[in-house]
Formats: structure tokens, sequence, C-alpha cells
């Protein structure tokens, strides 16, 4: 599929998306903040991960204090797997549609969690399997009717992981221009956290038992077979480690292909996502292993887009936290969720948010008129913020 | 001190306190929230601790769904400690008057997070060194100026720990009476890591070195005579670990005992607070490791009201973990946060938020189409919820 609806150009958007990425890690922007972390009356360091969040959203602004990160948006990438045909799974596919259905009522957990934090909730629909009604809060960027099973083949063209990136690429760029602030990653997709494990595996060396969790909470003979499904998948791509030195064959060196391979559709979509939300400075709070396989693949892409993601949460599939090791995240909640859909990110937008306010709020020593304390410790001075 | 201006019955606010605590986990509200989260579109147990966070407010209710916990308002407990004088902070004892002036004025990390999760704040003088202005916002309840060193007797006399325990349930049944529905702790006090570093010790049986941490970030000597510190006042007040057997003499017998031994008149405030917010049966999110030690007196007091009580986050001090530990509590954020005040807690609120509304507005598989999965993985129900 050659995209040519992308403007008039004829310019590749995800080209055109790596291209203008910037290492925001040197930004003067986050430099004052980590100056003015110093000044502010905490004690040195004690924000801890809210002051990294802090320095981050003044690296994406280029200013300190950053403006508050407000209105918040989900977006919930929904798309359907041809590996559930492996049993890796007992709920019907038919549940990613109904579940689409049930975001647009408002009647899913995404909803009451974004109600919550006065987020807004917008389904993107990338790759599910049916065809779906348009409905307000959905937007129709479907790819494909689903991926293809993984063992059996890839999982879709490059082409089509392309496209799906683009789609990501758009809808970031939409709901920026719509007037939010920050971005929030979701996802819908029965059996999405096979073809994550997938790709977790493939960015990070991991074996099919490590990365391979329970999902919705299979049971025993269902984990058994969904990991020998994710070794299968991986040995068939080419992904699996060399018998000769134990060593990984592929991965990095071509991230479009692996996510092609092993991917879905709604993680080709949330990598766009992310690339785009990066590449217009625009913060974005990642939820759980599915956001987290696509940002693999995004860091693969281009690494500088890094510095605009916030980990929002550490689910239980193991598989999310090799990959927040690998992307060096630091999740700020840990509540022992798997339900997906940007649920514990949504929950993590409070936390941004507090990190923007206090750059801008929080009073410094002399303007307080509070005491530092003895000169004579004045060289230890806690973590650095 | 004899307390006679409670009402004009002559009751003792902490024995009618602890005989109106009621065992909340039977209770016909929270049965109904787990039967309801089986019903709920989300997999089964995939809402871990929200799910759990929603639990316990139904049973506090008595009702499910329960009323959204609204509004919020954090009240800082300040004193001053007594033990400042054996030089375990660099920080001058001032500053804690200093900081309770940044509150008030509305500049402190405290006041960015409450305004950001829409919580108030009031600041509770149970025990600040300085006489302090009245103020909007201050609510005076000084029971004396600091406490004594606890390395040289006890920090306070039984009965000012018993006044300031009666502050803290005089609190807490202000703020409910003025229409908050949560409340959520908060401290500040000059040397009050190294009281919570004894009294966690006292009621965990920990030592010396377990519980004693960095708080601000004071470096490795002063961190080392802060680990003396608390030895020695642990061996003067008897408990310590009895070098004939190497097991802890004392605590949980005489919770107020230990209290006024080596704790904090905010402590005292704390443990009232705790326990008077469990009697009228309103959540309240606990913050750091000074309301974890709070926490581990007023459980010692009465067991039961730990049900009312939400770990908010999980600090960097060792004892917080300890306390967390002992108490059966499962913190919703880690962020490596260390400012007390109420910071960490005040992020939670959001989270606890979530799960009365995820009760409330949540379809069921039923009501919204969505489809159950495979009846023979029936029996696999995941973790429980």
């Amino acid at each position: 599929m050659h995209d040519e609806t992308w403007g008039n150009h004829h310019v590749d958007p995800l080209d055109e998306t790596l291209a203008a990425l910037v290492d925001l890690d040197a930004e003067p922007g986050a430099a004052a903040a980590r100056e003015h972390l110093t000044r502010m009356t905490v004690p040195p360091g004690a924000l801890g991960g809210v002051a990294e969040l802090g320095v981050r959203l003044a690296g994406l602004a280029g200013t300190c204090p950053p403006p508050l990160p407000e209105p918040a948006v989900v977006a919930v990438f929904a798309g359907d797997h041809g590996v559930h045909a492996q049993g890796v799974t007992p709920w019907p596919q038919e549940v990613t549609a109904q579940m689409v259905a049930n975001f647009l009522a408002g009647g899913a957990a995404v909803n009451a969690f974004a109600a919550t934090v006065g987020a807004e909730v917008q389904v993107v629909d990338v790759g599910v399997a049916a065809d779906l009604a348009p409905a307000p809060g959905l937007l129709p960027r479907k790819v494909r009717h689903g991926t293809a099973d993984m063992t059996a083949g890839p999982a879709m063209t490059r082409d089509e992981a392309r496209a799906a990136v683009h789609a990501g690429i758009e809808t970031a760029r939409d709901l920026v221009v719509a007037g939010n602030r920050l971005l929030v990653t979701g996802d819908m997709g029965i059996a999405n956290t096979t073809a994550s494990a997938a790709l977790v595996a493939a960015f990070t060396g991991a074996s099919a038992e490590q990365v391979t969790g329970r999902g919705t909470g299979i049971d025993d003979a269902t984990h058994a077979r969904k990991t020998a499904v994710v070794a299968e998948a991986l040995a068939r791509h080419g992904l699996a480690p060399d018998p000769s030195d134990g060593h990984f064959r592929s991965a990095p060196e071509d991230p479009l292909g692996v996510l092609a391979a092993v991917g879905g559709l709604e993680h080709a979509g949330l990598t766009g996502f992310l690339l785009g939300a990066a590449a217009l400075r625009t913060p974005v709070v990642l939820d759980g292993v599915v956001s987290g396989a696509a940002a693999l693949v995004a860091a693969a892409l281009a690494p500088t887009a890094s510095h605009a993601w916030l980990a929002g949460h550490r689910s239980v599939e193991p598989a999310h936290t090799l990959a927040l090791d690998h992307l060096g995240l630091a999740p700020a909640l840990d509540l022992g969720l798997r339900v997906g859909e940007g649920t514990g990110a949504l929950l993590a937008v409070p936390v941004v948010a507090a990190a923007a306010r206090a750059l801008a709020d929080v009073a410094t020593f002399d303007a307080a008129g509070v005491a530092k304390k003895d000169a004579t410790d004045e060289h230890e001075a806690g973590d650095p913020p």
C-alpha cells in the first residue's frame, strides 16, 4: 500500500516525523527546570519521579515552568489478531468490537478513569476485524481487518505496518491540533498481549518464557500454549536465539520488519502515535504492555523520541517490566492493573499535571523565607532531582 | 492534662472513638462490591489495587456503588521534636514554622499537588515550637511547644499524647462535618523521620539500622548519628531487643506509652485522625513514613480501623515499607517521593476516586452485550478482585 494521501507533497509521514525529532535532553527548558528544582522549598531530590517528569515537560516545552499539560485525551488503538486462532486466550475475537462499542457508549473502565481525571476518550479503529458503524469518538483509520496469524507468516505486510504507523502519526497530529496538550495511549485487541510478548522478546532479547504473561488471567494450559505460540512465531521470523551462540539474531536493525512480522495493527498505530507526539513536542503517557511494546519499536526507529514518553504505570505483564527497563522509563503507578484500554496511564495524568504545577507554583527558599539547611552540609544534596 | 473540653459529658474521645469502630471487612457493601466486580466489563482481577480500593470504599459506605469520595482535604499535622538537639538533621528547627507559613501562603509542594487534584489544605498545629499567628487554613490544636528529647526521657507525657490524639480525632470530625468525604494525611516537622523510625522499630521489631533512613537526604555521618540516636532512644525506653533472647520486649501492649516515649505530637495527632476517620466510616489516604508510623500506633489500639486506610504511595524511607508490610497495605504510587506534607497521598486521590467511579459507571457484560470468555475456562478466573 503506497501512501499518497498525506498532504499533497508525497513526503512519507514517517520519514517526515523522524526528521522532525530533536534531542530534547539537552534543551534549555530541561536545564532550567533542573536548576529551578534546587531552589524550590522541598528537600533536594525529594520530588523523585515527579521532578523527572517536570524536567521532561520543561524540555518538551522549551521553557520552565512548562505550561500545564491540559486537556488530556486517551487514544485507544483497536485491532484484531490472526494469532487468536492458535488458542492463546479464552475470549472470542468478537469481544474487540464489542468492547469498542462499550467504549463509545461510555461503559468501560477507560471511560470511568478518563472521567475521573477529566480526559477525553477517542477510539482509533486501526484494525478491528469487524466493520464498525461511524460514531462520535471513533476515528476510522482501518488498515486491514485484523492481522494474519504470525505463526504461519508475517502478521501484516511492511506497507500495511507503515500505513498503520501513519495512522498513528495522523492521530497524534489531529488530537494536538484539536487543542490537547497531553496524550495518553490506550489499546484494545483480544490476543494483543501475545503479539506484545513477541515484540518485547524481539527487541530485548528475552525468551518466550520470560515475556509471556497471563493476559486477561488465563489458566496454566492456555499459558503454556501461549508461550509455545510466541516461541514458534519468534523462530518462524528469525527472531529466536541463534542456537550456535545463544544470541538473538534480529530486531533493532529492521524495526518495521519486526513490527510487520509479529506485531499488531494497534502496535503499529501506537508506534506512530508515540513518534508523532514526540515530533510535536507533546508529552504522552504510556499505558501497559501493548504501549510498551510499541515504544520499543518507536525507540528503535528514533531513540531521541523517548524523551516525550512518560511511563504511567507498571502492569502485571512480565513483558511490560522488561520493556520499561529496556527503555529506561520508571512507571509512576504500581497498582497491579492488567486492564489495558489506557486505564493505568489515565491514573497517572494527575501526577504529570502535578509535576508541571510544582515547577510553576512552589516558592523558592528565598521567596518563602525558609532557611536552607546548615551550610556545612551543603555539599550533600541527596539524589539529584 | 485531663481533657474536660470534649462536649459536656466527660467521655474520653479516644475511648468513644474506639467503641464506635466496627469490622467493615464483613460489611454487606464490601461483599456487594466483590460480587459486582465479577460482572463488570473488565477481565476478572484485572483492576488489581483499584478493585481493592473500591471494595474498601463500599465497605465504609455500607453500599455498592459507594458515593464518590469528594471533596478531599489534606490535614497537615505539624510539630517539633526535642531529638533535633541530637544532630539528626542539618535543617534548623525553625524550618517547621517557616514551612507552615509557606503552606498557609500556598507556596509549598503540598499546595501545588492539592490544587492539581482539587483538594483543600488544612494545617493542624499540634506541637510547633513557635507561637503561630491565627490564619485561614490553620487549625490551632497545640498540645505543647515541641516534644522533649526522647534520648533523655519520654518525648511527652501520656496525657499529652492522649490530648494530641484527641486533637486528631476532633480534626477528622470537624473536616467530615464540613462536608469532606475523603481525608488525606500530611505532616511537617523537622526531625520527624527520626521519631517515625523509632516508632516503626518499636511496633514491627525491626532494628535501628533497618528503620533509619536518609530523611531529607542526609550525609553518611549524619545518617550514622541518626541511627545511633534511634538505637539509644529504643534502649532508653525498653523498646530494644532483649539481649538474652533477641526478641523485642514492648510495643503493642501499650501503644499510647510507646507513642509518648518516642513519638511526635504530629504522630499522636495523626493516630487520632486515623481512628476518627475510621469511626466516621470515612476513607483516609495515608502519606509517607510519618503517617505509616502513626498508623502502626492506631492499628495497635484498634486493628479493625485499618479498613478505612488507603496507602497512597511508597516513600523511599525504609521504615515506610516496613510499616506498610506490617499493616498489610499496598501503596498505589511508587514515585520515589520523600517530601512528606501529604504530597504522595494527594497524588493517589484520583486513584481512589476512580475506584468509586468504576463501581458506579462500568457496564456489566450483560448490559453491554459483551461476550464472556469460553465457558470451558470459566473455572479459572484470574486473581480474585
